[in-house]
């Protein structure tokens, strides 16, 4: 059973892998662990500089209620980005599950500042797999986290 | 001549009510104050929770390379909540104008601790206008920067 709902963010990262993107997905579960958004990240499928994975769940799970934010997860392949981070303070999610930051550490230190609890989990095929695209994709992968690219 | 942006802001924030949405706009300027991009709040017209006016204005703006956004003012007709400080973050924008941080206060102390220059203009205009909408529509307001909504 997928509990933390890694396997499916997973999924969704794999399925971006596939479309040519940059593959980072993620899930947004309820309090029951059921799974209320999903989503990758669109940056080259859609030309997007803001649908991010986490940006992509929260917009696939619609317009939710404060309480029901304040009682879900946000499970995602990649420690978020501040963007994301900035989300997740906004929605105010209690907790957040993170595949691997060996290849991105974002803004998890705010998130633990303002309470928020956070989980990386240090998983092989979310590491191995955007190891994989940041390597074949430099590029597009610095203009995802607003770096330049001098290669 | 608006150099600061705020009047084209201000209009997409009184497109947005004309619209029955949540009248808050954004405008991103190039490095000469030419717009990139421009948008407002799509919660009611998209039910989006995520394209806030900011994150509307940077969508509309597209992929641009890190050198850019380096350059950029983004210009907002209200204090931007804890995505779009987010956003301004990840792409390391080095500037914000906002029209108002009355009827809704920030996170411009991370911005300023991360060193981004804030200017809040006080502006008249973009203060009636939101608080027209707040009191027409608390619940609506409420659920834009997930607080529950109690009367």
């Amino acid at each position: 059973m997928d509990i933390l709902g890694i396997r499916a963010a997973y999924e969704e990262a794999s399925t971006g892998y596939q479309e040519g993107g940059i593959p980072i997905g993620s899930v947004i579960l309820d309090e029951r662990g059921a799974i209320l958004g999903r989503g990758h990240n669109q940056r080259i499928q859609k030309s997007s500089p803001t649908l991010h994975a986490e940006i992509a769940a929260l917009e696939d799970a619609g317009r939710q209620k404060a309480t029901v934010y304040r009682k879900a997860t946000l499970v995602g392949t990649l420690s978020p980005c501040s963007m994301c981070t900035g989300a997740i303070l906004l929605y105010k999610i209690p907790r957040i599950v993170i595949g691997e930051n060996i290849n991105f550490k974002g803004d998890e230190d705010l998130l633990r500042d303002r309470g928020v609890e956070v989980t990386v989990l240090d998983n092989r095929e979310c590491t191995s797999l955007m190891r994989r695209f940041i390597q074949e994709r430099p590029e597009e992968w610095n203009e995802d986290i607003g770096e330049a690219h001098f290669n």
